[in-house]
């Protein structure tokens, strides 16, 4: 047992050190919670580990940051939007730890540090050029074990608690609350001893924090994260190699194992052969298409004044990396053709909340029911991207500084890329026919522009555009790819199971099972058509029967519309056959001919949530219950799944705010949009799963005096590039 | 009244002139009917346009072709399935002429000559390199005012009728009946009257032949047309100009006015101001975007043998431009990764029929219901496309050959283009996040084929493209772009309309109302995953309850597998709170884990059609009764309209069809998929429409044994072109 111990040390430090390794790299800052380090991990002295920890978490020396370019120490913010700079994120931190809650506490850990964004009417009323309104920040801080809500003034250092009410969940994770997760089950012997009884070696672990959403009494109380572990063994996608059915409950604060539930021994660990995806591993590489590319050869169109006003066409919008929503886009307006002006369309627009319910009741999988902003921070988890083949040639990239959980700011570089995609696409075209034996064929190319980020909440990869067209349509676009989450199985072939089994997905591979599992992406809309004050109109599509002798038609269909008096009346379950359009609408303008100014939403992506609402996490999902709903503008109103989403318990959603059923007619109003898929993987999604789309649209229904891009010119072979085959390639 | 007359047929020869002019420089055959066309219009024996008759018409001499390059004089075929060549072509007329049905018959026209396709069977036996089967031709000609389709044996020249039972319908028009009808009108005398009292000079006369559905018995028995006409006088958009209510029904055979309903008097005719789309006729132009391409500098990566079998990348298909479908793909194969075989994956997928209603039930609206394919030729309608606007740098174009109503071969040149795409999107994409620290980000861009034609029916332009993945799947895009078909009006302002009127539309501009309607294109989608025999699975994701004390979670999808055994249980209407996969699978082949293979339909465009049931236009369109049907695989069972749609009473639809409940298990099947699309208008559709596209999926699911893409190489700078500005924009 003494050699036992020993071995399992020796192994249990390496993986330590590689995941502290990737820590003190990444977040170039010293943990929170220092003092506290110490108790976590009862590790060997002469462990390899542990000498990093001394280094690290004693001496308390802080870690240079990686090299990116630009550093961000210069930056200074230009727009009432901007977000917090670094430098201003440093001066939070400071102005915090100096506070007396701060200094009187033994732990705390800052769970969000952003621009506490001034009034609509302030960012409004504000020019180009003006001095910006005083910077603050917003902070949502756990100072010995309570949350609290931070505004944080920067110039003076006034900090004022903001009273949210009460909520039963949690702040977002901090990256330390996951990652220290990943590693604290390896402080129980019990644990250890389970792992090693799969066979696995714990230098070959990789364990994954996973929310367990709440599910009553036993999730109460205190903050908990269930984490499920991986053999790492011969793949770097451990995410194919589950140690099924091995649940560690531990409390997130005190890093404490609540529980271990092992119920899956008997379960193999699926063979690494053939899940590797990176090109590296592969023994076989195939070059099907020939090098091709976006060129633009006067470069982009696109300029990007003061680091985040983005200019293109006839577009101008602000945007900016966010660790919760991941991409903010703001103050979106557009050229009038005609008057010149700028018009507004869009105050903000963000992901608001994801909804990944997972379809298999059992033990080891019942609670996976993920919200990937508000429990794990969507942006938090978008990696830089990955130049050439995550965005084009004459990408523009933009980094996101944010604050660890100590407050210590820190860059994650390349973020958000803005390009100018051309695939070919017409933007509107016509050729006369022979019938009218007109010579005339008149075709624009559409191009566009597109702000992409990829979030990787863990194994799956969430792909976001936003994209603008020049004939004023914005589709946002939300594309699937990564890992699947999969199960563990001794089944090796679908002819050994009965035929009444239950395998709650599809059989992937020898021992792997892919769960059936629903994705929900909600968007927060605040559409402001030529102003705040619009209204939300549902345009029903409706049969209309002739009455006898009126027509040699039996029917027809009408536009019937009808204005949302009151939030209930702007719930919107899609109707394939009682359709509708979904206007926004500025009642106060009309264009010539006497039309209401407006945008419609074109649903895309319509999988609905199906299931019971009085399941616990459709109760905490609650905001998927309606595919669009429509609020009052409340500043206050910004997270579908509430503001504590972790471990909450659905009292703070949008289905509970919309219920208050207040007045939506021509008021400041916000819409939420919900894309849906229902994803019964197959075995194509083994290793990693070809990207799976799908988009809605904002589009201009009167909003335009008529086809805003009739004089643009079409393409013509002197204005495109002379291209040749790059020296090394032709080689 | 003498002056009147003199001024009145000086207009006359001015617009048939131009009429003329058209239709031989284009249709570089003789017209038939030859002897007929003089007592069509009784003109001035010194109009230019009696000058130009007396050339064409009677000394019979034949127009030049326009130069297209290549002229396909020596097109040979190479495949079962090539289209007729022209030589061939030239070949069917000469064998047909001198049939004695033709040389005693006083008229007769070809509405469809085409390859008369070998049995599958022994399409499918075929290997490249040996003998084709015998070429046939299939010919739908109108003898003496009796439809007959004819098999004609090129080689023997055996001509055989085929039995195709008892039809309802017309042939699809001519070219020849569609121009013919144009300016049958202006030689009545009452007709041109009203024009003039209208005040339009007929000089500025443009007339559309509106086929008129049916609708009992007025519509039955003799081949009608609905002719309305607009004023062209200041604009090249003439459809904006519409001379409201003004309808001439024609005998398309005698050419005689059977009616004329003149009811909208006091609607004056739309402005021309601002109507005019072409770029030269812009007062002013605005250039949003720097140049932009899609740069190949090695050239595009697939080939296309002996004219007209495509291969890239994993792929290998054969495509033919049809002058009904427009575009025929065929013997669609895929290389299976593992093995390196070629995998069947669609015998045949091509738009079956276009079914667009109007919403209006008045006078001049009501027989509105367009389908584009049977009644006018979907691919007699596809013209030319623009280079580098239609497609992109680096296309392929491929023209097509059709025969006139004389069965003369023409040139339609440019019909259909190949290209690859990029657009800057992603094939798949994982990076590991902060919580599991590994460094890994892999990307790999997504670049698709795309074969794409534009089919101009009047004023609307349709782009369909079949676009090709190297996953596997394949997406079936149509954009909707062109001109609406618009309504005259004496409102200008939606101020002076009563609430409680229905205009049927939306008020577009002075006097224009853009119509309500539907769009409803239908696909024959032959899959043969693996080979014919097929079944057709409905994957229903249902809600399950959990019982008492079974998991913490009162909920959770299941798949539930339901094999399709007759037609009836595969008539699908989608269902968004009841959802379902659609798989077509091989029920003899599996994969190593044992999986049915197949591919699934990911439904997209799901607009159903809402008119009653017994609506006459609904009948003849039952097709879109349902989103999916499945038939078993028959030959004579490729329009979803009939195959003699015009007038067609609906007797003779895949919804007829489908009601005999034929078995589909482990059968040769044939899927159908409809997109759908309601169209309400609105001011940016005018003049003319930024596109709107939809599109559904063929996705392989358990196709393949693992993502077939894993061992694909992400871009790298050095693959890349090197590109700079022309010398002539540089300049």
């Amino acid at each position: 047992m003494e050699a036992r111990n020993l071995i399992r040390f020796l192994f249990l430090t390496v993986i330590v050190a590689l995941l502290l390794l990737f820590t003190f790299t990444n977040l170039p800052y010293t943990l929170p919670l220092t003092n506290k380090a110490e108790e976590l991990l009862d590790c060997s002295t002469n462990s390899r580990w542990c000498t990093s920890k001394n280094r690290f978490f004693q001496s308390n020396i802080k870690q240079p940051p990686k090299p990116t370019t630009p550093l961000h120490t210069a930056d200074v913010p230009h727009h009432p939007l901007d977000p917090l700079t670094l430098n201003e994120l440093n001066k939070v931190r400071s102005i915090l730890l100096s506070h007396t809650l701060f200094l009187n506490s033994n732990t705390y850990a800052l769970h969000s540090v952003v621009l506490e964004e001034p009034d609509k009417s302030v960012v409004l009323a504000w020019n180009h050029g003006e001095p910006l309104p005083p910077r603050k920040a917003s902070v949502i801080a756990r100072v010995n074990g309570q949350a609290h809500v931070f505004s944080v003034e920067l110039s003076s250092g006034e900090v004022n608690l903001v009273d949210v009410g009460e909520h039963s969940g949690y702040p977002t994770m901090t990256i330390e609350d996951m990652t220290s997760s990943t590693w604290a089950p390896l402080g129980n012997a019990d644990f250890n001893r389970s792992i090693l009884a799969r066979g696995v070696d714990l230098k070959d672990l990789a364990c994954l924090p996973i929310s367990l959403g709440w599910f009553g009494e036993k999730e109460e109380n205190r903050r908990l994260i269930k984490v499920q572990c991986y053999s790492m063994e011969g793949t770097a996608n451990f995410y194919m190699r589950p140690i099924e059915g091995l649940t560690v409950v531990l409390d997130m604060d005190t890093k404490q194992v609540v529980e271990i539930i092992d119920k899956g021994k008997n379960i193999p660990i699926p063979k690494a052969a053939g899940t590797d995806y990176r090109f590296s591993a592969q023994n076989s590489k195939i070059n099907l298409v020939n090098p091709i590319s976006i060129e633009q050869p006067k470069g982009p169109s696109f300029t990007i004044e003061d680091d985040h006003l983005v200019k293109w066409a006839n577009w101008e919008f602000h945007l900016k990396p966010d660790p919760r929503a991941g991409v903010v886009i703001s103050r979106v307006k557009v050229i009038d053709p005609i008057t010149r002006e700028m018009r507004n369309v869009m105050y903000k627009g963000f992901t608001s909340e994801l909804f990944v319910p997972y379809m298999d009741p059992t033990d080891a999988w019942y609670f996976k029911t993920y919200m990937d902003a508000g429990e794990y921070g969507f942006g938090l988890q978008a990696m830089p991207l990955d130049p050439l083949n995550d965005c084009p040639r004459n990408a523009y990239y933009m980094d996101g500084v944010f604050a660890a959980g100590d407050g210590t700011p820190y860059v994650r570089s390349n973020m958000v890329c803005v390009f100018e995609s051309y695939a070919g696409d017409i933007g509107w075209r016509h050729s006369e026919s022979p019938i009218t034996g007109l010579e005339i064929r008149e075709v624009r190319p559409k191009v566009t522009l597109v702000v992409r980020m990829a979030a990787s909440v863990a194994n799956y990869d969430y792909i976001v555009d936003w994209e603008f067209q020049t004939d004023g349509l914005i589709r946002v676009k939300v594309g699937l790819s990564g890992i699947l989450m999969v199960k563990g199985t001794s089944y090796v072939n679908m002819n050994q199971v009965n035929q009444e089994e239950n395998l709650y997905g599809t059989l992937l591979s020898e021992n792997v099972i892919g769960v059936i599992h629903d994705h929900y992406i909600t968007f927060y809309l605040d559409m402001d058509i030529d102003g705040p004050p619009n209204s939300f109109i549902k345009v029903n599509i409706k049969r209309e029967e002739t009455a006898l002798g009126e027509s040699p038609r039996r029917s027809y269909l009408k536009a019937v519309r009808n204005t949302a008096k009151t939030e209930k009346d702007a719930q919107v379950k899609l109707k394939l056959y009682d359709p509708s359009e979904y206007h926004i609408v500025n009642p106060s303008k009309r264009t010539r001919v006497g039309n209401p100014v407006g945008y419609k939403l074109v649903p895309g992506g319509t999988a609905a949530s199906l299931l019971d609402l009085d399941d616990p996490p459709q109760k905490r999902g609650a905001f998927t219950n309606n595919q669009i709903w429509v609020t009052p503008y409340n500043k206050s109103e910004e997270w579908a799944g509430g503001l504590f989403t972790y471990q909450s318990q659905g009292e703070d959603t949008l289905a509970i705010w919309s219920e208050r059923d207040r007045s939506i007619e021509n008021k400041d109003i916000v819409m939420w949009y919900t894309l849906g898929f229902h994803h019964v993987p197959c075995q194509e999604d083994f290793p990693i799963m070809p990207t799976v789309s799908s988009s809605f649209d904002l589009k201009p229904v009167n909003f335009y005096e008529s086809n805003p891009i009739l004089n643009i010119p079409p393409n013509n072979e002197n204005d495109l590039p002379v291209c040749s085959a790059s020296a090394e390639s032709s080689a």
